[in-house]
């Protein structure tokens, strides 16, 4: 394939912005890719690895004359990143992001950057406990969704390179708004983090003894599982995401409400009607990739 | 092992029943397991499977000359099929149950059981998707914990002797109160399951468009897991465990509104600082077996 860009900078060598580095090789689509961090230990293994073809933690120097700039850091430093970067960016160049919120990410950008340079906000949903150079796969796209959140002021035709990157990379690519992506994201995964957080709490809260906690087994464990996630990780997903955080855990407050006043006033005939309904919208969700 | 008991009748030759049958053969505690239950192909397939010596339909002449009665069967059945069984049995035989409620098995029982027969409470916390005869599995309940719940008003013989029957079975038998057993179940097992359902409701809520489902992925998926578990089942449990459950569904939703509360103040420290407790809590239970 004939290369998108010539002149790629990934902010971020981690599993993500690794894992892009080695799919846009792959496909062809990248000439040249820089990476760019704070941890020297890091970029080097990512060049002994093969991860990117030169690394340097200058940011300015980086993005010099680069064609794509990919910001794939913590959520909340992706807007400063990005303006930093622009900085030293030539007229065109392309800044794309991997921030799994993005409603205050676009608008604090399409509201900041030069004219100069074409934002297009994006999220690939695909992810692991693992982090660094190390963890990077060429394949952790494949099959996934990535969700570009183009407005009516960004770039068409950088939303279209954009779209043929992440396509090449072997993602399913799909396109909405920035608020939409994140009342979605709210309701399908930063409640169901939120709750398993909040469900180790409780058994913190109930279990004075520690009695308790020697009986979990596969049911809550795997209820629980995300309740190990990185807790500064998610501590800024939730405050960037706040709003719609607030109304996903309301919703599931009044689920919760109304589930428990069935048992209460003894309808567990309801009761069953509603978690047959539940159980085969989860099955469902079965079919689906991800 | 010289037998236990000489003649062992089990209701309900399903997962729990049959791997019973089965771990007790092997361990040579049990000279002739007769099955019992209402279902014809399974009692025949117990029966081709050799997980069972000899299987009926009626209970009654099942129960004439047993040593040892365990029910296996839905928890709402227990109370029911050992009183039933109970008519038939000679002075001393022992009834134990698998129902994973105590409380209100144990009180029934004890009030209307006749004085000839010895009653134990049991729970082996094993289980999983399988059932019928075909799922039966002599190391099922290896390293696996089994709970009794005798009362002051329990015959101490018959529980050693029911606790001697789950070590061979290779269980971790644990004593404690039936009410104790149903606080710690619903914390466990019962509010997770709730919380699950709820969590898949408030999806089918918020999701008018049916776009949010197909954004689902591992983390959702790994968290409502047990939302697709057997309504009938749950509905009974829930129903069983009434008191204790709203008890366990209360203390949730004060976590619940306590971490949402750190939110809308905006304290993000502060639910870092908890967040990093929680999962400390959750990374230690990963070392428990179970």
């Amino acid at each position: 394939m004939k290369p998108l860009f010539e002149r790629v900078v990934i902010a971020g060598v981690g599993l993500i912005g690794g894992s892009l580095a080695l799919a846009g090789k792959k496909a062809g689509i990248f000439k040249t890719v820089i990476g760019v961090g704070r941890g020297k230990a890091n970029l080097d293994k990512a060049l002994t690895l093969g991860v990117v073809d030169e690394a340097t933690t200058d940011l300015g120097m980086a993005v010099r004359g680069a064609d794509l700039f990919f910001a794939a850091v913590p959520v909340e430093s992706v807007i400063d990143v990005c303006l930093k970067a622009a900085d030293g960016m030539k007229t065109g160049c392309i800044i794309t992001d991997g921030g799994s919120v993005k409603k205050k990410i676009v608008e604090e950008l399409q509201l900041r950057l030069p004219s100069s340079v074409r934002f297009v906000g994006g999220h690939p949903v695909a992810g692991s406990e693992k982090s660094g150079a190390g963890s990077a796969d060429e394949s952790l796209f494949k099959n996934r969704y990535t969700i570009l959140t183009p407005t009516p002021s960004t770039d068409p035709q950088a939303v279209d390179l954009v779209r043929d990157m992440w396509k090449a990379a072997g993602a399913d690519v799909v396109t909405m708004g920035p608020d939409e992506h994140d009342e979605i994201m709210a309701m399908i995964s930063h409640l169901p983090h939120f709750a398993a957080y909040a469900l180790v709490d409780a058994v913190v809260k109930a279990d004075g003894s520690g009695l308790m906690r020697r009986f979990v087994a596969g049911g809550f464990k795997d209820t629980t599982r995300i309740a190990s996630s990185d807790p500064q990780m998610w501590r800024d997903i939730f405050s960037m995401n706040k709003e719609r955080l607030i109304e996903s855990i309301n919703t599931f407050e009044r689920s919760l409400s109304e589930l428990k006043q069935m048992v209460e006033k003894n309808n567990f005939d309801g009761l069953k009607a509603r978690l047959d309904k539940i159980r085969s919208t989860r099955l469902k969700m079965d079919d689906h990739c991800g």
